[in-house]
C-alpha cells in the first residue's frame, strides 16, 4: 500500500464527515419555515415581510452548510494532499 | 492489498458518512410540516398562504441534504480518487 | 508507507471533523430565521430593527463555524505538521 | 512508520475534533439571536439594554468555542508532545 | 513504533475528544442569554439583577467546559501516562 492511495482514501472519509454539517441548517431551516408558516396563517396580509426575514435569515443559516461542501469538494477534486 | 482497493472501500465508507446530513433535513422538515398542519387547523381560510410559505422553507432545508447526496454519488459514480 | 503520508491522510479527516462544527450555526441561525419571522409578522413596524437584531445576533452565532472553517484550511493548505 | 509521524498524525485528528465544541456557542447564540429579535420587535425602544444583554450572554457563550480553537491550534502550531 | 508515540498520539486525540464537552456550556448559556435579554426587554428596569443573574448561573454552566479544557491540558503539558 502506497502513501499517496492511504491520503486519497482519508479524502473520501474526510468528505463524508464534513457533509454531517448540513444536519444543523436541515434543522435551523425547517425550524424558520414552520414558524414563516405559522406567522402567514395568523397574519397572510404580512406574507411578503414574513416571507423575505424566513429567507433571509435561512440564507445565513446555509453558509456553514456550504463551508462543509466546499471542504467536501476540495477534499474530492483539488486536494492539495495528494502530491 | 492494493491502494485502489483501499480508496474503493473508504469511498463506500465516505459516501454513507455524507447521508448523515439528511437528518438534519428530516427534523426540520417534519417540524414545519407539523408547524403547517397546525396554522392551518386554525385558520382553514390560509390553506393556500400556509402551505406555500411551508413548502418554500422546506425546500431550502432540503438543500444540505442533496449536497450530501451529490458527494455520495461522486463517490460513488464519478470518484475522482481511483486513478 | 511514510510517515508523511500517514500526517497528510489524518489531516483530510480532520478537516472533516473540523466542518462537524458548523451544526451548531445551521440550527441557531435557523432558530433566530424563525423567530424574526415571528417577529415581523407580529409587529411589520419594526421590521428594520428585529432584522438587524436578528442579522447581529446570527453574525455572531457564525464565528464558531468559521474557526472550524479555518482550522481544515490550515490542514489543507498550511498544515505545519507536514515537514 | 516512525512514532513522531504518529503523533503528528493523531494531532490532526485531534485539532478537527477540538472544533465540534463550536456546535454548543451556534446553537445558544443563536438562540439569544431569536430571543433579542422577538424582544426588540415587542420594546423597540428598549433595543439598547436587549441587545447589550444578549451580546453579554453570547460573549459568555463563544468561551468554549474559543477553548477549542485554542487546543486544536496548540495542537497544530505549538505541540508539546512533538519531541 | 515504541510505546511512547502510541501514547502521545492517543493523548492528541483525547485532547480533542475532551473539548466536546464545550457544546453543552454554550447552547446553555446561550439560553441564559436569550432568556436575559428577553426579560431586560420586559422590565428594562431590573436590568441590573437580571444581568447578575443570568451572568452568575453562566459561570455555573461554563464550570464542565474548563473541566474539559483542564483536562486537555493535562494531556498535552503535564502527561502523567507520558515516562
Amino acid at each position: 500500500m502506497d502513501g499517496q492511495s492511504l491520503i486519497a482514501a482519508a479524502s473520501a472519509v474526510g468528505a463524508g464527515l464534513a457533509m454531517i454539517a448540513g444536519i444543523g441548517a436541515g434543522i435551523g431551516q425547517g425550524y424558520a419555515a414552520g414558524k414563516g408558516a405559522e406567522a402567514v396563517g395568523k397574519q397572510p396580509e404580512a406574507q411578503g415581510v414574513i416571507t423575505r426575514t424566513m429567507l433571509l435569515g435561512a440564507a445565513v443559516a446555509e453558509t456553514t452548510g456550504i463551508y462543509g461542501l466546499v471542504i467536501a469538494l476540495i477534499l474530492l477534486f483539488a486536494n492539495p494532499l495528494l502530491g
